[in-house]
């Protein structure tokens, strides 16, 4: 099981919004997200800066599983008019990835 | 426990050299957090920012333990030179701390 993470940008002021959205996520939304293989997911947010990390085996297969389906583009919709444009990705990235560059058990 | 999560800016070009020194941290260190009660610890990085986060019962009484131990005096010098100044803190704040806003077991 790798742990993985990355970041996401919210428009100014988005937050409050967000979390109260974060508060009641769909559960057939949390029902994919589990079926996918994801699991220790938490979402932290500072200002409009979030860091998103998970625990799950082939990051990529479970998001290939995930991006497509009914409920997480009924999902992404809903929260698309949160975030602000994801200006720095890198070639082939779907979400600007981090690196773990340190684990402590 | 508590999952907790703060970031941190690196120098520009600082993260090569901060990644070499985390693929080597001292075992006094290593043990000093665990003495401190810190599990699951796991430092992200992309660019010039750090993403840390970490298991802990009460973040604010283990960091007291820690911040004055002569290991992480030592330690904290070492890194200084790769850290940018920590101009985001707030009132009372330590690090710029983030808030869970999602959780999914």
């Amino acid at each position: 099981m790798r742990r993985v993470a990355f970041l996401l940008r919210l428009k100014k002021d988005a937050g409050p919004a967000y979390d109260e959205a974060h508060r009641a996520v769909w559960p057939e939304m949390l029902d994919l997200l589990k079926r996918a293989g994801i699991s220790e997911y938490s979402i932290f947010r500072r200002d409009e800066l979030l860091f998103l990390t998970m625990h799950v085996e082939n990051f990529d297969a479970s998001w290939a599983m995930i991006e497509n389906d009914p409920v997480n583009l009924r999902w992404q919709k809903a929260m698309s008019t949160y975030f602000a444009p994801l200006d720095e990705l890198r070639h082939n990235e779907r979400f600007p990835m981090m690196a773990e560059v340190f684990y402590l058990p």
